[in-house]
C-alpha cells in the first residue's frame, strides 16, 4: 500500500493589524512567520507534527530568506505557497511563493535540518523514516 | 545580615521600528512587553532568573492591564518604571508605569503566581524563600 | 429599513509556533492579538475597516486587559468570542472570552474610543453615523 | 571639510522572553528584527532616520537572508554587528554578523532600495545627497 505523500501545500491568510509597521505595509520580519504557518500546515496535513517530540528529535532552521517584489497591506488577503525542494538525508529545503491573486509578492526558501539531542549537545541525524516517508519533491514550476 | 531587597527598576528604552503598526504608533500589545522587559531586568538585577527553573517552579501571569495616555513612535525613548506593589504567599504583584519626560505614556498593572508541575498538573505554591527573599513593596507615589 | 447590526463575532484560530514561548505556552502578549483579530473580523464582517481612513477619523485603544485561567499550547485549536460590551458616543467597550470547547483560557476587555486628527492633535470626537449604527450591545451571557 | 562616514555598527542586546519559542530558543524571525536594530543604530548615529520622510522619499527591503550557526537563549547576551557591503546609486547591502564572544550565532544580509512616491506608484530613485554621503563600504574582514 502507498500512502500518499506531500510535496506542496498552499495556505489563505489575511494580514493582520499587528502584522504592519509605521511604513503603511506588512514588516518584512512576517514573511518568514507565513512560512512557517504554510510549512505546519502541511506538516499537519500529513499527520505529523513539528513541536518537539520525545527522543530529542527536533528540526531546526539552518537558513531562510525572502525577496521582495510588492508590499503587503493591512487586510489584503493573500496566499502562501510552499513546495518541497529538496530532501537530504538529515535536511529538507522548501521554496515559498506569496501572492494576491496574479501578483507574486514575494519569493523565499529556508531549510530544516534533523537533529538529536545527546549528552554532548545537538548532532545532526536522518530523518525518521515516519516523518520523510510522508514528502516528496515537487515538480518544478513552470515560470 | 540583611541583603538588599528590590522594589523598583527603571529601565531605558526607544521604540524599534517593529514594534509600530500602520497607524503609525506602538500597537497597544507591545506595551505588555515592555512591562515583562523591566520585570526580568529587576529580577536580574536581584540575581534571579523567571526562566523555568529546576524542580519545576515557575511564575505565570494571572492578569495584565494597561491603561494607554498618549501614544508611542517609531525611535522615542521612554521609561519603564516597574513597582512591586503587592506580595502575597504565592502572588506578587507589579504596576507599572510608562513615560517619556514628564508625559504619562500608559499605566499598567500585572499579577504572577508562583506554581509547581507535580504528576497532576500545575499546583499554586508558595514562593521559594530564596525568590521572594529578594523582594519589597515599594512606597505609594505620590501622584 | 432596519439594517443588521453586530453585536458578537466568534473567531476559530490555531496557536502557531512563533505565538509560544519558551514556558512552552502562548506569551501572554498575544491574547491582545487573538482580542483584535476577532474585533477586526467583526468589523469586517459588518463592513467596515478600522484601518486609518480619510476624514482623519480613528479608533485608539484607551485601556485592554486579560485574566488568565489556563494556558495554550503550540497547535492548540480555541475560539476568540468578541462582544459589544457597551457603547458610547465616542467609545466602545468589548468583552472578549477565549476557550478550548468547554474549558474558559482567558477573558479579557478593551475600549477604543474615536477620535479626528486637527491642527492641534488628536480629539475625542463621536463615532461617525455609518460606523456606530452598524453596533449594539450584545445580551448578557448567563454564567 | 570631509565628515565622518559610518560603515559599520555594533549593538550589544540581550534575548528577552517573548523572543523565545517552545524550542526553548529565540525564533529565526528575530534575527531579522535584531539586524534592523543594528542598521537603524546605525543611521541614528549618522545623524539619520530611517522612518518616513517628507518627500516621499523611502527605503524598503528587497531581500533579507539569514544562515543560522547556533541557538540563541533566553538572557543571552549577543552582539550585533552590521556592516555596509556594497552602495549603488539607488541601493545598499547590510552584511550581519550577530555573536556570542567568540561564537558566531548568525551571519545575514539584507538590501535596500531608494524609492520615491509619485502619482503612479513607487519608483526607484537615486539616494538623496544628504543620506548616501554619511555611508561607505567596510573593509573585508579577514575570516
Amino acid at each position: 500500500m502507498v500512502s500518499r505523500r506531500w510535496s506542496e501545500y498552499r495556505l489563505r491568510r489575511r494580514v493582520n493589524f499587528y502584522e504592519t509597521d509605521c511604513a503603511g505595509i506588512v514588516h518584512f520580519s512576517w514573511f518568514f512567520r507565513y512560512l512557517e504557518e504554510a510549512e505546519h500546515a502541511m506538516w499537519r496535513s500529513a499527520g505529523l507534527s513539528i513541536a518537539p517530540a520525545a527522543g530529542g528529535v527536533g528540526f531546526p532552521r539552518v537558513n531562510a530568506s525572502f525577496d521582495y517584489h510588492r508590499p503587503l497591506r493591512f487586510e489584503d488577503e493573500f496566499e502562501v505557497l510552499v513546495r518541497v525542494a529538496a530532501i537530504g538525508q538529515s535536511s529538507m529545503r522548501y521554496d515559498c511563493v506569496i501572492s494576491m491573486g496574479e501578483v507574486r509578492v514575494a519569493t523565499g526558501t529556508t531549510t530544516i535540518v534533523c537533529v538529536v539531542k545527546d549528552a554532548t549537545g545537538l548532532k545532526s541525524a536522518p530523518f525518521p523514516e515516519d516523518v520523510i516517508s510522508r514528502f516528496e519533491v515537487a515538480p518544478p514550476v513552470a515560470s
